[in-house]
């Protein structure tokens, strides 16, 4: 562990912005190889830090690493730089020079880890492999609940760095709640992420945004997923879809970002009695962190002993599955005190009588990652989807939120509270642009170029005189 | 005029995201042609209320409609969606569905308009160019350095919508100090640009990101556009240097957001020397309002006394031209002191003793836009591009940084305070990704998806399955 003056300086001094893309695909290629050789070492530090089960951890270690060579690929391909060169026209108002634009490297950014993906979201998780992809270095806040797993991994990190011959100054870690704000207080470090809660993600966007001169910080705070289920859909395949909520809600302790924390179902469907059906078969074990283990009880307990809801239970267990029926009308009556995240395995079904309850009760959630629709082939919910689509970045049809695909066409984000900063995504290809920043070269001469902004081909693509060009294209200039 | 509530509310109700593209691009191309029709009624009133010459503002007229027709143009092209498609995995881990996505208005946005720019950054400029083209209903918060040529360019704007086929609604004016809080204070407001000054433009920040939900502000404040002259070109070149810095620095009165602020030459070169060979020749009018010419005539008075500093001036006139000559140990001495941007003509030449002491004082130079290096062919001035690429968006070479072009690969913007958003920029055709947030869809049946994201071709470029392909290509699904 370093100190943050150290690990700042560090990082500055390790030239990760010089290295060439393909030196930084290797590298997120070698620590994706080294987290897959160090799963049987890592799998068990991680379940006795975090009581995760072994099973998920093995399969959060494989998508950890898919995310790791994905951004390898996003990086060699090249696009995310939008290269762009414009020649000189002396006829335009204002006349144009020549101008070159790329992106380039923010430079030293500080990554806040989340509890609940000791993998996917911490130390060697998708924001410190986005950052490295853009050429940031990275310094790492650990969690303090898996802080054995984190010094672990960042050692497996730094040494992949090194092997890939680049310098392992560009990924350290810092511990600590003092250490925390003072990296991102450090006048060096030029954007942060932050996977968390609403408070914590709070606390630190707003020191980031009071800094005399603030930085950008993408935050991923709270989401109440809210799923609908149509009148067709609850009476055609209600059991069916109870199965899935109950092992959405219940998946790992209901300890998930994009667990469905509230459920809209027509009042005649009677759906919260198929949901009854499959509680009794599931189960969940204990939170994450102590902390988490008392703040699900006591909210859980609040909720649940209000008059208008009826309380069903799953298995009792370390902690125990809750699904808390209430109409509508009672949540239109006292939305702050219903629409509020859970951590855990506990969700809302609440019962609407007509659209227009269902539209006005929708209109009370704030921002979430994800909204779902189950409806029926022939019925038309482009209403419904345009509702949801203002209030969530991911909008999905007959399936479940939880489980975040890695792919170049998702998004996770959302309107505040889901995300900080609604216009860019912490999963999927474009999470590299939170690192980027335009850089134009005006009447450059070739010398200061970087190699994607020299005349081509380059290998990416580019465009050039405002007509997009594929890879290899020739550089044709009008 | 309206009020606040009636304007968002408005804005709300227009419909505007709604629109298809062509309809927006008619509509912009619509808005610029009736500038232009207007110009001679317009330019008498804006000369009136800003004191910036008829023939410059006749210009400012002709580049203001090129912006919109350029965003036009980008709205047609279609990339600036980033429409991607992933089919459906079951192999990867997680598994992937069926992914769609596509960027997306944000919604009702306000824009704070500058007074330097009264048309290219005004009511009909680039801020709103960019977000209409978007599909977000535009607020404007007037300027009040010139509010009847804002009320003319507001009835003008809405008109051309109208004749559009667009609702009017989309395009509303508000005025006044406390209107502008009001509105960046609006729930229903999703993000704000803004041209103007450091202290205005972060008191503006604060409201904005300390809102209970913070939304995107984007600004761009102060900045002090850096030059740089070898030693080899200041004595090479250096009157014809001196010519051009003098026309840059005193163009419209040195109100520019990309005016030379200071100027670093070799001391061996004598190039303030060559500097006040031109400026009896340099006069300026009055500034913009009396406030500015205020505020200008004290901060040039303080940095002018100062014992330190040698002062040349130009000819006697509404506003007397200034260059402020300075060794560089004086600015290393004290930076705050002599590093403000001073909104006028006049900027200061520090001369430094080599290239250490050069990149010592120009460490100490804040963000900018531009960075500018005058050097001879066959220097190598690598190590001062990358010095100055930290510095500033765009580094421009034996040229001068004020006249932005209008450009696919233009880049205004740089770290704070030049930029409240640093990945961000403000010209040239990723301005408009500012008003945008992705949305993915994820297995959804295709009567509810955007026509852009229906299989194609639908006549943009699109990523399919990872593969970035031209507008027209057909779509090939593995």
């Amino acid at each position: 562990m370093m100190n943050v003056a150290h690990a700042v300086d560090a990082a500055r001094r390790s030239g990760l912005e010089h290295s060439t893309r393909e030196q930084r695909a290797l590298a997120l290629e070698t620590i994706a190889a080294s987290l897959d050789g160090h799963r049987t070492e890592l799998v068990p530090i991680a379940h006795r830090e975090t009581h995760l089960s072994e099973a998920r951890l093995d399969g959060e270690i494989t998508r950890t690493a898919a995310q790791l060579r994905f951004f390898a690929g996003v990086v060699r391909e090249g696009s995310y730089l939008e290269a762009s060169i414009d020649s000189a026209d002396p006829t335009t108002v204002p006349p144009r020079p020549e101008l070159r634009r790329i992106l380039r490297p923010l430079g030293p950014v500080a990554v806040f880890t989340a509890s609940n993906f000791p993998f996917a979201f911490s130390v060697l998780g998708n924001d410190t492999a986005s950052a490295l992809a853009a050429g940031c270095p990275v310094v790492v806040k650990a969690h303090p609940g898996h802080p054995e797993l984190s010094r672990r991994c960042i050692e497996i990190g730094r040494a992949a760095l090194l092997e890939a011959g680049l310098d392992s100054s560009a990924l350290t870690l810092v511990e600590g709640f003092e250490a925390g704000r003072e990296l991102l207080e450090h006048v060096e470090i030029r954007a942060a992420g932050f996977t968390g809660s609403e408070a914590g993600g709070r606390a630190l966007y707003d020191i980031a945004v009071n800094r005399p001169a603030p930085i950008p910080f993408y935050g991923e705070l709270g989401s109440l997923n809210p799923v609908v289920l149509t009148v067709a859909a609850a009476t055609q395949r209600g059991a069916d879809i109870a199965a899935g909520l109950v092992a959405s809600f219940t998946r790992d302790a209901g300890q998930y970002c994009t667990k469905p924390g509230v459920v809209f179902a027509p009042a005649v469907g009677r759906f919260a009695d198929a949901v009854a059906e499959y509680l009794p078969g599931a189960a969940a074990g204990a939170l994450l962190t102590e902390g988490m283990q008392s703040r699900f009880a006591a909210l859980a307990a609040e909720l649940a002993t209000d008059d208008a809801v009826t309380v069903r239970s799953g298995a009792d267990s370390d902690t125990t599955p809750l699904v808390l029926e209430l109409p509508a009308d009672a949540l239109l009556a006292r939305p702050e005190h219903f629409l509020r995240e859970c951590f855990g395995p506990l969700t809302l079904i609440v019962n609407y009588r007509d659209e227009a309850q269902l539209f006005a009760a929708l209109t009370l959630c704030e921002g979430s990652l994800t909204g779902t629709i189950h409806a029926e082939p022939d019925e038309d919910v482009s209403g419904l989807t345009a509702h949801l689509a203002e209030r969530a970045g991911r909008v999905l049809f007959n399936g479940w939120p939880t489980g975040v695909a890695i792919a170049w066409s998702q998004h996770h984000g959302g309107p505040w509270p889901a995300t900080t900063a609604t216009v860019h995504t912490s999963v999927g290809a474009t999470a590299i642009r939170r690192w980027l920043t335009p850089l134009t070269y005006q009447d450059a001469p070739h010398s200061v170029l970087p190699s994607e902004l020299l005349d081509g081909p380059v290998g990416i693509p580019r465009r050039i005189d405002g007509l997009l060009q594929l890879a290899g294209a020739e550089l044709s200039r009008g």
